[in-house]
């Protein structure tokens, strides 16, 4: 895409109630703008940015079997009374609405009684199961406050994966296979490294549940590092003696490193609870009516590019990894007032946008004319694109480009005829 | 995918409450489930049908230059304030809730007091101008009656481009464009045929306004053919004198044809509507502020899947076309019970179903050993996959497969060897 006809450019400020690191970079550089506390519209570039993480997910939850699906935004009182979840009193971060009718309405925050309500047209027989069903959509908490950007929205998107098991032994086999791929999403987006398998409490599902703690400083969260190497990690406001003893971990809460961190994932073993509610039954091989075996696997694409922003900046801007940018190259030209010198560096730019556009090389071209040098250079790095590729007069007179990652803070010479290595 | 695996199988009865055509053969055939009247969720099939209506929509934006965003659900009363948008005595189908704090928010209807708003960050020249914003969204409207299954939903897609131009003549030079645009999303559809340029009344924006009217018993609209062969249409309640004038049509209402059809994109002028009401303006080339020239363009992809299926079914079924369909193929086996002869038949069924795969053909495999065979062709018509290739004992003592349109009612047999040139 050409940097011209991009409708965004970079803002000199964030609004000024925005405190999160991960909001005000993003919109100084035009990937969002804020509607309202916890609230952010996608522009293109932050749209990009958006759906390479959804592909990811989608891509690692088609693999584990997953079967995408697209629920609603609007829920009925009736469903959610089932399990009790429709009270305020019990569920404090409801938004609701109502119908010209009058009847109450609900915005989903989360959709473990909508599915376990459609099943029941599907599942009957053992046979039928095990399957696993999930969607990318946009889901509704009324949060007292949202002051860590794009990481605790009131609106955002989420991955949510159900899993339909015969039997506690069927479900595990699953849930623990989908630490892997959780821990796969992870690796792609650049922060595996960093990211904790963490013991958490249950909550009102199961006695223990996994939640996956990216450290950082940005974080709401706080873990004790159990062991670095495995990557585990006990939630501190979990930690007690039970759980050590529940886990068969010979440690001293003195002796633990906490760290601050951000909960980019959580998955849950939910047994009967929803199955019962619904009566989400299945005959199972001697014939016998036998409820089936829940599990919920979450995990927020917008929160993931919040937190992937707050791990990956610096003082002038963005720092994408490559999987995740919203183009690969950032090619730049330094327009000459020397005319044939000009059109020899805008021959050269176009030449390469069109090679790279051909090799199917995301490539964003800076072809404005009226910025300057410097703006183009800090624009660039505001916006984060892996590699920029620099043409000037300068050096296309050693017949070259200039060359810098990112995340290096040395450029490189590169002949134009080698420019396709350099991706 | 093998139909094996599908965790959706079809229902013999769509819930008592459905009188619409599409939304109960879409039910049945295991595409869409109703959480309440007006509020489907889109199961795998479904889901597969609206992305690709979705792409097909998303890449006719893309080639009339747009660049896409996604704005949010939740509306700030301020926003909507300012052009008076915000009162129930104005705007009848708000869906409104509340934060913690008391403060009232809207649920999205359409989206141009939110794009204007956010464009203040990034017009300020007319070099800014002209461009082009879409996004393809949930949107929500609190319809007082919900009656036409997906055609009239409180919550659905809708891809809402809009345009920011410098005047009224490069508004329109986009204006013009964009009913091609349009006309080419429905052709591809297969809705071409039948879809009328439609003049209707501007509302509060302008005089005049067009729709995209569609003819169908099933529509909830009315309008007056005015040519059949370039496709253009009044909407009957706007049909007076001064229209006629207004277009120098010399007609007369008793000599018209009156049908019923739904409305499936309008295409609005807004002018300085919304400009004006943030102050939305631009620098012309004598360095005089000017206020910048929208329009807005709607069409809904879920609406879209509706109509669809109204315009293509027959008393078995949904007969999707092939552009859209959730497969193109439908390899169905009938299972012997000769062992000799199963291998056979599932050894070339697996044969041909992984050839398709490698050709990138979407093929849907009902490998289902317990379906009987007269369940299978009923699921096949009822699910409406374009082509339907059967492998049986008897097919293949020919070496042949049989193979059938579901819009023809013959039948041929093809040599197995050939059945790569049916698709």
């Amino acid at each position: 895409m050409k940097q011209s006809q991009l409708f965004t450019k970079t803002r000199k400020e964030a609004p000024k109630d925005e405190v999160s690191k991960n909001a005000q970079l993003l919109i100084k550089a035009g990937f969002v703008d804020k509607e309202m506390a916890g609230v952010y519209s996608f522009l293109p570039l932050g749209l990009l940015v958006l759906k390479k993480i959804e592909n990811i997910i989608r891509e690692e939850m088609n693999r584990a079997g997953g079967q995408e699906v697209l629920m609603t935004v609007l829920q009925d009182k009736a469903t959610w009374e089932k399990t009790g979840r429709w009270s305020d009193d019990v569920v404090d971060n409801w938004f609701k609405t109502k119908l010209k009718s009058g009847a109450e309405l609900g915005l989903g925050f989360t959709h473990e009684e909508v599915i376990a309500k459609i099943m029941k047209n599907f599942v009957s027989s053992y046979k039928d199961l095990p399957f696993y069903a999930y969607q990318i959509q946009t889901k509704f908490r009324n949060e007292q406050r949202a002051k860590s950007g794009l990481m605790r929205c009131r609106e955002f998107l989420m991955k949510d994966l159900y899993s339909f098991s015969k039997n506690k032994e069927e479900h595990e086999e699953f849930y623990e296979k989908m630490k892997d791929v959780y821990m796969k999403v992870f690796d792609r987006l650049g922060m595996g490294e960093k990211t904790y398998l963490t013991i958490s409490s249950g909550g009102s599902f199961s006695k223990y549940s996994y939640e996956f703690q990216t450290l950082s400083e940005a974080g709401e969260d706080e873990v004790y590092i159990v062991d670095e190497e495995k990557k585990i990690a006990i939630n501190k406001d979990d930690f007690n003696d039970e759980i050590l003893a529940d886990f068969s971990l010979n440690l001293k809460e003195s002796e633990l490193k906490k760290v601050k961190s951000i909960e980019v994932g959580d998955i849950y073993s939910l047994g009967h609870r929803f199955s019962e509610a619904f009566n989400l039954t299945y005959k199972n091989k001697e014939g016998k009516e036998e409820f089936v075996y829940m599990g919920s696997y979450g995990m927020s694409p917008t929160r993931l590019m919040g937190a992937v922003v707050e791990l990956n900046s610096d003082e002038n801007g963005i720092i994408w990894p490559e999987n995740i940018a919203p183009f690969t190259v950032h090619l730049i030209v330094l327009n000459s007032k020397n005319e044939t010198a000009n059109e020899n560096i805008i021959k050269t730019a176009e030449k390469i946008y069109k090679d790279f556009q051909e090799k199917e090389i995301d490539v964003f071209y800076d072809d404005r004319e009226k910025s300057s040098f410097g703006e183009k250079l800090k624009d660039a790095d505001l916006i984060g694109i892996p590699i920029r590729i620099l043409i000037t007069e300068k050096t296309l007179k050693e017949d070259s480009v200039e060359v810098k990652k990112r995340n290096e803070s040395e450029s490189k010479m590169v002949k134009v005829a080698d420019v396709g290595s350099v991706v």
